[in-house]
């Protein structure tokens, strides 16, 4: 209407909204998918190993055939056929006493993190979660208006005395801590995962605390040496919300994840998916049904693994031969990522346009953490691009590095990144960092 | 954990939750789509209409030759394909001047509702709303804290001076409203279309209110009787969302919505998104737009009208042949729904569980009113069933009225609903109905 500008609606705009800032991931995507840049910033699965083929005759039959019911509105928990289907996957990873009916399906495993923050999150609560954490979290938890409290991590993964004491300082400072956020598994973007011991250690602390904990395990499935350990909500049967997604699994194009909830909250669960998207998509879950219950699924995952594995042996060798001195990062036994902790003076933040330049992309360390630390660690995928790719790129990241060592040696720090001071948060001084010890 | 009860997460949930009640529809779902009850209840299109195995190989094919980037992630704004056919729709609906950058893929349309309201409500805010409205919109307004204010209708649809009543006793009350929510064509659930008057007087009232507009379509196809009048956001080009789906012209099962968005909105909207789904199922997505761009989607539109024209004349007619006297309804002109009035001492809240043991169900008033109001009133669905069992469920139905009809005869309105009294708050003295003009 007349008179309605861009000012009225900033007027307008709700509080959730002032704090929201675009995610490094989402502003780098345009550029990093061009062809001729070599992309170690995203966190796709490489879906070409797929039998594109018998997909898609499964599909099609899933329309021809039960088109009547999979192209129709469902209800909002999620066909039950399909919450079977996922006890069963969950059994493999050593959950074994779930119900289908505690199964809430969702719009992968980003809708299934963002429910349980509006089911909990009042704005001021806080979360804790590892740092770096996934910074899809963080998004869900600047929408809920709370605020992420990070807790350090080692290569053994959350260090049980830093979230003891992050749980101290939080009640010290009269907030409350709603529920602990964690990735124990193949850590994105850490690439660690949490030792057996402490495990039990971090329950225990959550336990005596009052704590819910919320398991994101996208990619527990995909170890690369032997069976990974068992999730948390193996070990606890309540207080813990457990999340996983096909898309590592299977295909992210479908958005197919589901939350393990415990049952008093599974009602209200649902009564939140339902206003938030009516029901999950028929079609997707009769397909992902489908595939686990007509297909050679686990067969598939081995091959992911195998790729996988290749390609993270071939990014560490290249970051060994031709990384910088002073260079470290992390060494995951699975998963898709790896994270590295830059010579002292880098910026990861500031180097990107230049590394776009000499055509390679990564995510910058500050895209994991809500408190702006980070510029001296990157994100490293290694699931999508072949290894001679993987290699390329890590040869093109190095060459950048050096030349900003390099200039950082003649000018010092200041010149390189005008206006961008480095900044040091309180969590990076508590954080070691994952690929410290 | 030993400990975490039901009443701890009770104490634990957001203050958003404290108001979510299941909603009406969810209610009955599960005994109305038992085969031997004839369904008046749900909303759900004839989705056997579809050339099912046409559907089905474009779908396999979709897998089989594009599956590297159907099944793969995409962007949170939803791919450019679609979007660009997304603005050939609403160009037939007579939005010609829509960018394709200013539309937003939604997982449904109720998504699309989702995000709008995440993004302008805060605790407290008021939303103006037709007086019934569509159910999953009280649903989100209710999570996101907010207040409706219903809004009266007639079989013109939005009465214009109850609109300016609502927004002056909104600010009386020293609230903000934040928009006005309205379906104005083929309106769910009251089956009335806003005419070409009112729909100037209502874009001029909100204009001078300064009031945003989220203009609901999603039935707007869906024509008996020639063209349904041009949407708001054709008449207005700023200070409207205009939100759609094709869940009634292709399939809901896949949920693909939208919502074209003034563009100083686009980019907080496609965050807001982002930090609950990251993006649409880039499949879905696929499969839309090669519907729309390989088959004759507006020929199957036709088969659809022919369909729900035949029915709704079927419903009409034994509502005229089989009602108890006092009986008055809706007589939509497109869309899926009838509302109904039953004669003054009926409850059809009361009365639903008899209705279920007569093997009929219809959605009680009461779900689409935020205030209890909607005792006397039911929502008709005449898309799903053909038209012999609509008149089955018409002649169920109105047993099941005669009987209380006789009950009440005989024992008062007393004995009818115990503990149930029949409410009827502010707004439905406001509110004439949609019937009674």
């Amino acid at each position: 209407m007349t008179g309605t500008t861009q000012d009225d609606y900033t007027d307008r705009y709700a509080r959730r909204v002032r704090g929201m800032t675009t995610s490094e991931i989402r502003a780098l995507f345009a550029v990093a998918s061009r062809p001729e840049v070599v992309s170690l910033a995203g966190g796709s699965p490489y879906i070409a190993a797929l039998p594109l083929d018998a997909v898609g005759e499964m599909l099609g039959d899933l329309a021809a055939q039960q088109g009547a019911t999979s192209l129709q509105y469902g209800i909002g928990q999620g066909t039950i056929e399909l919450r079977e289907r996922i006890c069963e996957v969950m059994s493999l990873s050593g959950i074994t006493n779930a119900s289908p009916d505690d199964v809430v399906v969702t719009v992968g495993g980003q809708q299934a993190l963002d429910l349980i923050a509006r089911l909990f999150l009042d704005p001021g609560d806080v979360v804790l979660a590892e740092g770096p954490t996934y910074v899809g979290a963080l998004g869900v938890f600047q929408a809920a208006q709370a605020q992420v409290r990070h807790v350090a991590m080692d290569a053994e993964g959350l260090i049980p005395a830093a979230l003891e004491e992050a749980i101290e300082a939080t009640a010290r400072a009269g907030r409350r801590a709603k529920f602990l956020y964690t990735i124990p598994t193949f850590q994105n973007p850490a690439g660690v995962t949490l030792s057996e011991e402490r495990r039990e250690q971090v329950l225990d602390i959550c336990e005596r605390a009052g704590l819910l904990v919320v398991e994101d395990d996208p990619y527990g499935m995909l170890s690369f040496e032997g069976d990974a350990p068992l999730p948390l909500r193996a070990r606890r049967q309540t207080g813990v919300f457990y999340c996983s997604t096909f898309s590592k699994t299977f295909a992210p194009g479908l958005r197919v994840g589901w939350v393990l909830t415990p049952h008093a909250v599974r009602e209200k669960l649902v009564m939140m998916s339902e206003a938030n998207v009516l029901c999950p998509s028929a079609f997707a879950q009769g397909a992902v049904t489908q595939y686990l219950s007509t297909m050679p699924w686990q067969e598939q995952i081995k091959v992911y693994r195998e790729i996988y594995r290749e390609r993270r042996d071939a990014l560490l060798s290249a970051l060994e031969d031709l990384m910088p001195a002073g260079t470290t990062w992390t060494r995951p036994t699975g998963g898709l990522f790896v994270w590295a902790t830059l010579p002292d003076g880098l910026d990861s933040k500031a180097m990107m346009p230049r590394a776009i330049a000499a055509r390679v992309a990564y995510v910058p360390g500050t895209g994991f953490y809500a408190d702006g630390t980070g510029r001296g660690n990157m994100r490293l995928n290694f699931s999508f691009s072949s290894p001679e790719r993987l290699r390329e790129g890590v040869r093109r990241l190095s060459g950048v590095m050096e030349q900003d060592l390099a200039m950082r040696a003649v000018f010092g720090g200041a010149g390189l990144q005008p206006g961008h001071q480095r900044r040091r948060g309180p969590a990076a001084a508590d954080a070691p960092g994952p690929d410290l010890a």
